[in-house]
């Protein structure tokens, strides 16, 4: 057995130190995991029973997101689910180094053993992430996981992309984040199933929820996204959006599901050429002599002409 | 001659129509422009004297982003530089749709031959939007625009790697984007060269400014970014960050010549390694048959192990 299978059966049996390697694993872009997890018996999430719920959580800087999925991790343990949260780290891709106060937040679900949160930065390229999210899920599947919260940092093209790995995708916003036709403008009226106007005590929350109401409406779409007001800090409203994602994934399992596998199985194509194209990469980097490397960056070679020359 | 070459010759030549369909071109990958391009003698770009200055604008939905682009533009005008515009815009992951909001927003310089506004949206996918915003300046530096204004709607992974086009990398915040920690872990400390504090006339707007100083403060690289604070809407401030653009592009060529090579040689590699990856992406598309896709959306095939065996 391969040394990833071996850390794969212990990380599935439940041992944090293994999960962890795998994930970290996974991150660095070694393949092994993804292979492993690939040999086993195809994972709860692909037998249509949406177990584990995957919920993703995306919004602009500031809405409030982290402090959000930490009043649905407290709710899930409530009702005695465990749950996993893989918080999606920017990395900036100038330095590849990435903040960890993320990881550091939400010690208050230290020592529960319900709980695995764990962030997932682009230690190599932007291109991988969605892929490296969607092996951490099916890991977190295959590891019995009730819930999984899929967290982003920022709302912009790859984030999006992160989302297609879940069944259910909240949006946040604030009355301060724009109004809603900034939020048609940024794509996210079409990937949202929840909307969620967090710091809703501020002035313009009504507004903006009025808004949304409107635009999601305008939409003939065979779900129409729902519109919460919260103020996640204090907890006010988070019941109202749990019932939301669970009355989704409902209708994900029941009259939506037609549409909910056609979205799964785009992702699963996706996820495949991402894959692909990840691979190509690697190799291409691998292959990339000093002379070479040194000849692109001096302009003396045309990255496009060399790319049309590769294979 | 090829199509594409003669149709470059035109956009060359300064014909509009020509232009803006060579870059509908590279928006839909068809790669003949990059290719007829890399024919020509290198841009004046790749000769290091800071033409035309590449000036990244990003920042989170809502922060104003596009009004200051108009300002610029209008300010670029009255210098009597020619200015080009490429808006980067989010095409939903799901529907490939894009509103075209911007492309009618700067209505006040039709007619203006001096200026150039075009949206480059994702029509294939996310991961050849960066390649293809750093063909579209390769074309608008072979056309003899002074002034290449690179806009991004969010602010996410993919935006980040946009701005790797750019001499000088804006970044716009409002005082309800978030504090300076919000930023650090979006990575934006890290990118910007100026910092905007834009409507700078709400609560918090000092604080923030004064927040991002000392944050910039502890940074201790070549560069030190300046903070500036805005009113867009009403051109407050807009001189000021024009100012600080041009210094950083006077140190750019100067003092941090060096540094400048760097960061441009890296993105020259990195855009060869997105070409590479982009090009395995579409080969593998071309090449997937309806019963693997079903296969694959089915969950019958596994996406890592179809990867793997691939090539």
């Amino acid at each position: 057995m391969s040394d990833a299978a071996a850390w794969l059966d212990r990380a599935l049996a439940g041992e944090r130190r293994a999960l962890a390697r795998a994930i970290t694993w996974i991150e660095c872009r070694h393949g092994a995991i993804g292979a492993a997890l690939a040999k086993r018996p195809v994972g709860r999430r692909d037998h249509g029973v949406g177990q584990p719920h995957v919920v993703g959580v995306t919004g602009p800087p500031g809405s409030g997101k982290s402090t959000f999925v930490d009043r649905l991790v407290t709710r899930a343990r409530a009702d005695g689910q465990r749950v996993a949260v893989v918080a999606v780290d920017p990395s900036s891709p100038f330095s590849g180094g990435s903040i960890l106060g993320d990881r550091v937040r939400m010690e208050r679900h230290t020592g529960d053993d319900g709980v695995y949160i764990r962030s997932l930065s682009s230690r190599g390229h932007l291109g991988g992430l969605s892929a490296a999210s969607a092996e951490v899920v099916d890991l977190f599947d295959a590891a019995g996981f009730d819930l999984v919260l899929v967290e982003t940092v920022g709302v912009g093209q790859s984030e999006l992309g992160i989302m297609e790995v879940a069944d259910t995708v909240v949006v946040i916003l604030t009355p301060e984040s724009g109004d809603a036709v900034q939020a048609m403008k940024a794509g996210l009226l079409e990937i949202a199933d929840v909307f969620v106007v967090n710091k809703s005590d501020r002035p313009g929350a009504d507004r903006l929820a009025r808004e949304l109401a409107r635009a999601v409406a305008l939409d003939d779409g065979p779900w129409r996204p729902e519109v919460r007001k919260t103020v996640a800090r204090d907890g006010d409203g988070v019941d109202a959006v749990v019932d939301a994602t669970r009355a989704h994934l409902a209708w994900c399992v029941g009259e939506g599901r037609e549409r909910w596998n056609q979205r799964r199985a785009a992702a699963r194509v996706r996820l495949y050429l991402d894959l692909v194209a990840e691979k190509a990469r690697r190799r291409a980097e691998d292959a990339l002599d000093a002379a070479t490397r040194e000849a692109l960056g001096d302009g003396e070679l045309d990255p496009h002409a060399l790319a049309h020359d590769h294979e």
